[in-house]
């Protein structure tokens, strides 16, 4: 069986998630794929911090090592921020390799010009995981773009600020105990600010964007508020209202994009008022479906290594018919 | 261009609304699979009855006329019933044509032997329309299942009942009165058995089963319960609640399927609790991404006309590269 070998950049959660689940389910991916994967390399950025057990792996600081092994033919990213993710990423494409990336941040910006260094390479980029974590959003908004047209998609994007607002709602939290409770929890980061500041949230809507219309508004056009200036009293007295962070972006007929990123107060008839805790949410209005919602997990190391496993496993499907049509 | 010749079956609802959309989209088609496709072909039950005008295309009540046809490629089924659904599409695969069915009925109990019939002879199948009209819940479970493993699928599977329960609950109307709106609606059928018994849910379910679990239950283990008995006292009685009519099947640790069909009492923390209307919704619970809960339009010309042509230009996508390596 011929041998898909691959390199996961960065080792944190999500990381490890893909190692985990390659590892679990190896003979289940040779059967559907036809191919045996390798995870041959893994780049750190801190070497002697302690982490899980990786046989025959190795282990390294140097992207230098990781672009150094022969034939490589994948690399998952995993990686914090903008940079060294897209110089990584983009130095993997011109060498002919196929990428899968969670980084939200850095495909927002940098999406575009990959997604076209890929086409004109032959390449394929995976980011199902940018983007509502589990929720498996791009590719169903790949599919119906296949004879029909998206109009607009609405989501709860960031599950953070939907569990802040479920707490404060429901158990009567200040925004700050309510944050801090993400944060003992593991949802919000050590600097929750990209989270509550609405930053999070926005820069998925772009992904997605560029998914449904081909391009993105002007990033300055967008007004973006987040969930930092809700008070306890606010939550509290819309009493059969529930507040809801609600990233939107339309397309009008002439191919216009508008958009906004807010808190909304909303009631039980909006899909999302039912929506508690760190769930995401989205909905995507077409041409002829009407109105579909997706619901499900929007961060957490399994949800998302198994987005981006599932991305692998597409890849390596194309690479196969790609293999006996070459 | 190469042309796909495609012949429908049934010229109702479902059968029109196919017929309007690759009409509608037939450039955007060409574009994205490579082939032109062109009706040559419907079969009709009464052939004096007045129905939309379509230039150029044989209407006949004759299915030897429909596969007289030279070089048909591709059957679309849209009749209502098992028979002669299921004697059509097995004589169509076993001519080597293509087969896309929204038959609920027919596919609950010929679906196994069609699609074991269609692998043999190296043809394909779509059945997205059979279950949950416009949600593309076929299309996400067959995604899922690379490289993740579905352990319970719950679903509103039956828009009538759902439309029926919602307005008992928000208007007081009685069973009586509710289901009489649907008909007026056009919701329900004028035979509306299948939907209040739960029938239609359970075939739903048991094409869900299948796709998920490679296998359905033996039917007559499954206790399958309508909204036919549920009283307008009964659903203004439970103040907090809602009455959801819910098909569910979940597979143990030793492959063992079980299952039911019935009206369930839920509460606010449940993702069906805000499904009002027509609406259908699935959640399914998987291995690695938790719960992924999808909702939208159960049923109507477009969302199911849509899921169609949704299977063709798939299916159009892999015919061409069956082309390319032949």
């Amino acid at each position: 069986m011929p041998t898909i070998k691959a390199a996961i950049l960065g080792f944190g959660t999500v990381g490890e998630g893909i190692y985990r689940i390659i590892n679990e389910k190896k003979k289940e991916i040779e059967q559907q794929t036809g191919f045996t994967i390798e995870i041959a390399t893994i780049l750190v950025r801190d070497i002697a911090k302690k982490r899980i057990s990786t046989p025959g792996v190795q282990v390294t600081d140097d992207i230098r090592e990781v672009f150094g092994q022969p034939q490589l033919d994948i690399v998952f990213e995993a990686i914090v921020g903008e940079e060294p993710a897209y110089t990584y990423l983009s130095e993997a494409i011109a060498k002919g390799y196929d990428v899968i990336t969670a980084n939200k941040t850095m495909f927002a910006t940098h999406g575009p010009a990959l997604l076209q260094q890929a086409e004109e390479k032959g390449g394929h980029i995976g980011f199902e995981a940018t983007t509502a974590g589990g929720v498996p959003i791009i590719q169903t908004v790949k599919n119906l773009l296949t004879g029909d047209r998206v109009h607009r998609i609405q989501g709860i994007l960031n599950g953070t600020s939907n569990f802040i607002l479920t707490k404060m709602r429901k158990e009567g939290l200040s925004f700050k105990a309510a944050l801090q409770e993400a944060q003992n929890l593991g949802y919000a980061e050590a600097d929750p600010t990209d989270d509550i500041s609405g930053k999070d949230a926005f820069r998925k809507l772009m992904i997605l964007s560029q998914l449904a219309f081909g391009k993105q508004p002007e990033w300055k056009t967008i007004d973006i508020q987040g969930i930092d200036k809700i008070k306890l009293e606010d939550v509290l007295e819309a009493t059969n209202l529930h507040y809801r962070h609600i990233a939107d972006i339309e397309i009008d007929e002439n191919g216009n994009l508008s958009g906004s990123v807010a808190p909304v107060l909303i009631g039980p008839d909006h899909p999302f008022y039912g929506i508690d805790g760190v769930d995401n949410a989205i909905i995507v209005e077409t041409e002829y479906l009407g109105a579909l919602t997706l619901v499900g997990p929007g961060a957490g190391m399994y949800p998302t290594g198994s987005a981006m496993v599932n991305d692998f496993i597409r890849i390596a499907g194309v690479r196969k018919k790609e293999l006996i049509t070459s």
